[in-house]
């Protein structure tokens, strides 16, 4: 046996999902101690924690990073601690920046694999994906994002093992929010009436399934940004997540209205409009749902509600879970389906901790 | 730009799997140059290709293929061939031979790494999963199995990555058959009242569902060997496809019966019991599957008939698709769900090229 290898890690951001990896990759290095995982920086938006022997004693991380009094590093100069590292290093994206997403480039290009959930680089613009993947081709060095849609779901690797062996993608389809999911599968449910639709979404809120303001879900962007990343990997050049139709379901009136509170105050006065559609799906024993997806022979890429008969997989989605559907040459008429919990801090650490795993077993 | 390197890959079997998994492969080594793909042998249980210098012609392989006069080499003397190549190798076995699978082992202790869809080297004997996984950890040759359950479906690599990540998995349930699928969507589906099960199981037969005797369907143990290797996957060390309750849908009476035909001959006599057991479920308004399911906490592995409410995933099930449900800690009481065709060539010739992908981009 030759000795251990030494592969050092550097984790940006330490909210929900980030406290999540820590604990998946404490429990991680103390099962393989092959390679030697060894912590060289972490940081969260103000605090850091770093030295220039690249090791961080481990022993009370979070209590340790509280009461930094370093400052995290600029992206440029994290790019230069981590380029003089003694050994292999990948980087942790725990954040949802865009301006770490931007620097993707820069670590990728010194050979610095990365793993992350965030969504913004995959789903920016064209240009970056490009440069993003160019990099890494160029450098050798690996770049993983399971969580970027549907958290630990295994939809991205899904996808590439699709296209990767061959097959030929023709449509995907899918409920790619969990915040959407819970809504309509509560507002217009299979069985019996559901509730109305601000009601629905007030208590989303209350039970942590929204986003402090809830225009942030309701606006689509999150599940357009999910389908930027998946059409890209099935081979459609994308230019942004706003380059194709994106229902919004904030009423027009309340785009403008200064917080999330008075936000929810008055979306009652516009129940009637959503219940119209309940009711126009219902008189075709419908359902109504919020989804995305890709139709690969006409390039056509959209989000928003349809009806589904209601024996439909996507009609009979439970809680906050997603679903997503790939139609491909090899599948035929009935699609391969992945389904269950597609947010939560657990979940989504599983995903960058299972991408870790990945870039570690093709270090030599 | 480094000179390609090179792989050489040697294949047994080539039926409907093999002969899939050749054009991908073929399309395979157009698209991707680095590594280069050489194949240096191939053989059916009749005949063999290779030579000396571990290059064959490809131009026309299937034809070279039987037309040659070569017989196959015996297993150890393929060993020593492969072990002789000038560059790293992947065995590919597409064969469902317990005589390959039995010398697993000899190929992985020399470095040989194994992608295959045979299940039989997983679901034999507990001493030779722990022999084989002993040999690749050595030797530090890979072994993967996608397609030994669910055919190209990313039920393995999904289980693997919980259990790695550090979920800690409670139970798995579903329905691993297409065969059984098909027959139990037909004869009890959700809606309307089915056929007579005899009628259901010729038919089957006439689609090409089922195996030449349909009895080798209907005993129970491709399940069995299924959940064999996913309960030791999640970590119990099942002894063998035949030390836990295995449910066999061939009367008693019927189990000796000389040929398929004659069974299916007299398969209408034994319809009572089916329909009463259809009746049972319809009576508490749930239907009937065949299925198979793993206990974490009891250790409970078995594999038979439940009942199983409309609505639920299992009895909503098309075609003859598979399901497979993950209920683990993180995920909760909504599982990680998989679902789409479980059984065919192409599919299932995917999750060999997918495996030989992994394998390849771990070769340094």
């Amino acid at each position: 046996m030759s000795a251990a290898k030494q592969v050092y890690i550097a984790i940006i951001g330490a909210g929900g999902v980030g406290k999540c990896f820590l604990s998946q990759l404490e429990a991680l290095a103390a099962r393989r101690p092959n390679p030697r995982l060894t912590l060289c920086y972490i940081s969260t938006s103000k605090k850091a924690l770093y030295n220039k022997d690249y090791t961080l004693d481990a022993s009370s991380l979070l209590q340790d990073l509280a009461a930094s009094t370093e400052a995290p590093l600029p992206l440029p100069r994290i790019v230069e601690y981590l380029s003089g590292a003694p050994s292999k290093v990948v980087l942790v994206d725990n954040t949802s920046s865009q301006d770490v997403a931007d620097s993707y480039p820069a670590f990728l290009s010194r050979g610095i694999s990365i793993v992350t959930p965030n969504k913004k680089a995959f789903s920016g613009s064209y240009q970056l994906w490009q440069d993003i993947f160019a990099a890494a081709a160029n450098s050798g060095a690996k770049v993983y994002h399971e969580s970027s849609v549907g958290a630990g779901l295994p939809v991205i690797s899904t996808l590439k093992d699709l296209v990767d062996t061959g097959d030929e993608v023709t449509k995907i389809e899918g409920v790619f929010s969990g915040t959407m999911s819970f809504l309509f599968n509560s507002f217009a449910p299979v069985e019996g009436s559901g509730g109305k639709w601000s009601a629905e979404v007030k208590k989303a809120k209350e039970l942590g399934y929204t986003e402090p303001d809830p225009r942030d879900d309701l606006n689509g962007l999150d599940v357009a940004r999910k389908l930027t990343i998946l059409a890209r990997l099935a081979g459609l050049p994308v230019e942004s997540p706003t380059s194709f139709p994106v229902q919004s379901l904030i009423p027009k009136e309340l785009e403008s209205v200064s917080s999330g509170d008075e936000f929810l105050q008055r979306l009652p006065e516009f129940d009637s409009q959503m219940e119209e559609t309940k009711m126009a799906a219902q008189n075709e024993c419908k359902v109504v749902r919020f989804v995305g997806s890709i139709d690969m022979a006409t390039k056509v890429v959209k989000v928003g509600l349809e009806k589904f008969d209601r024996s439909h997989p996507i009609a009979a989605l439970k809680g906050s879970d997603n679903i997503i559907s790939f139609y491909t040459k090899r599948y035929g008429s009935n699609p391969l389906i992945i389904q269950g919990a597609g947010a939560g801090g657990e979940v989504t650490a599983m995903g960058v901790t299972s991408d870790l795993l990945k870039v570690l077993s093709q270090m030599s």
